[in-house]
């Protein structure tokens, strides 16, 4: 295993774990003063402001880009709607390639509104994947799917298990040397998978983990959205996982991302930084 | 697909549904006057009554036992703990062969405290099965597992999959033509699962659905255990579920299990029985 607390370049953290409590100049600044070597910005933090003087701005700050989040939910009820929903992650798109990120980081979206329709919605995000993986192509961007906790299936994410996301992938672009197509690994949503170790396996054979994410699992959990926790206090083996995952040939940053309106989210950012970095070292 | 609306002996409730509010002699003669032909009775009206009595009443009622509810939870920290479990569940399975009982639900619990190790729990759970498995074929009693939703599985069933579960059967029994250990399906825990139709395939082949639990995912859902809907509220396709399981060969009873704190529990039973009836015809 990697050692994290000798290498900050392989220490990133998704700018959702501070909360979006400052602009992102200052999220940035914070991030490199903490001992970070990555960074996850948010579209809500750069679309809208000037994208070429964000992508200056961490790069002079020495941080590397290990993701930009996230897709626009594809699944929609009619053809325009899927179209819009479809050009508007291409745009994102071309900003993540300003922005030098490692991959683009697809939630693909739940059910459309109405619908009970999951086969259908997961057809459509195969569709949408089949145009953005082209797309980043072009641009040298990588499309990473990330999979989510099933809790979210309704609303959020169809794409559930890491060996679903593979499936589209392969069924794109086949098995390739060098894939465009590929899934992003966070411990949150797959660590209860029966099928884990063998589907790690699969992602890191086929050089499709783009990303890895952690943060863990409370028990109890509050709310499954924003009461996610920081690594060690919950019940996920995260080094056993990360294990898996270097193993399987990761090479990237380990990106630490934490949804927590009741905690984490509330302390400042330096406080929330700091912890971080130790967990990173000490429970990752 | 069969008519619930004109088949009463196809349509069970799980007691659950009616939130525990009376003695359950007096639940068994509300959904007998409802017109069902089933009903799913929990340890906790059972247990320290009269279990020969309640037996008697369900029959006398014209009621058959569509599952008895539920197991003790198997993982455990210490050997003597994992013990006590297995015994706890051996003398609820006796009272289940005095209910006649179509099978003994297992729900078989999450992480023990402290344990990060949810492949150590997984392996409690199989070696426990094997156990009960000899003890309810000994005493006619069929123990169905359960899988429950992923977002259990720190605190209530680190089994998650049908496969999973389905896997653990063959283990233990192998390929028989008259299992006495099998599965319950329950539409909340796995209509998000990309495998279910092949996984209700494989169930249905090896004749292992003991059971089959409806309810509905409500968008939003504001509780993960206990804001669960009735069929046609929410977002799972009940029907198409219904159609693969009865497709796969089940020919028992549907069982309308609903955990609704804030909603149905808080209804009079005679109307909450109503509806669910009325629901098993439209929306199931």
């Amino acid at each position: 295993m990697r050692d994290l607390a000798a290498n900050p370049q392989l220490c990133s953290v998704n700018t959702a774990t501070l909360g979006f409590q400052a602009p992102i100049r200052d999220v940035i600044d914070a991030v490199a003063r903490a001992g970070f070597g990555g960074i996850a910005p948010w579209r809500r933090e750069v679309e809208g402001g000037h994208v070429k003087a964000i992508a200056r701005h961490i790069r002079d700050a020495g941080l590397s880009v290990s993701g930009y989040c996230r897709s626009t939910y594809i699944p929609a009820t009619t053809t325009a709607e899927f179209d819009a929903n479809v050009s508007a992650n291409k745009r994102a798109i071309a900003d993540a390639a300003t922005l030098g990120a490692a991959c683009f980081v697809m939630v693909v979206g739940g059910l459309p509104k109405g619908s009970k329709d999951i086969e259908a919605a997961r057809a459509q995000v195969a569709e949408a994947s089949a145009l953005l993986v082209e797309h980043g192509r072009s641009l040298g961007v990588r499309i990473g799917l990330e999979p989510l906790h099933p809790v979210y299936a309704a609303d959020r994410s169809c794409l559930t298990l890491l060996s679903e996301a593979l499936t589209i992938c392969e069924a794109i672009e086949g098995k390739v040397d060098d894939p465009w197509l590929g899934t992003v690994i966070d411990v949150y949503h797959l660590w209860w998978d029966p099928n884990l170790r063998l589907d790690i396996e699969w992602a890191g054979k086929t050089k499709r983990i783009f990303g890895f994410h952690v943060c863990d699992w409370l028990v109890p959990t509050n709310d499954v959205l924003n009461d996610r926790g920081m690594m060690g206090d919950g019940v996920i083996d995260v080094p056993m996982i990360r294990g898996l995952v270097e193993s399987g040939g990761y090479s990237g940053p380990v990106e630490v991302e934490i949804f927590s309106a009741e905690n984490w989210w509330k302390k400042p950012m330096s406080e929330t930084l700091q912890v971080c970095r130790e967990r990173l070292a000490s429970a990752t």
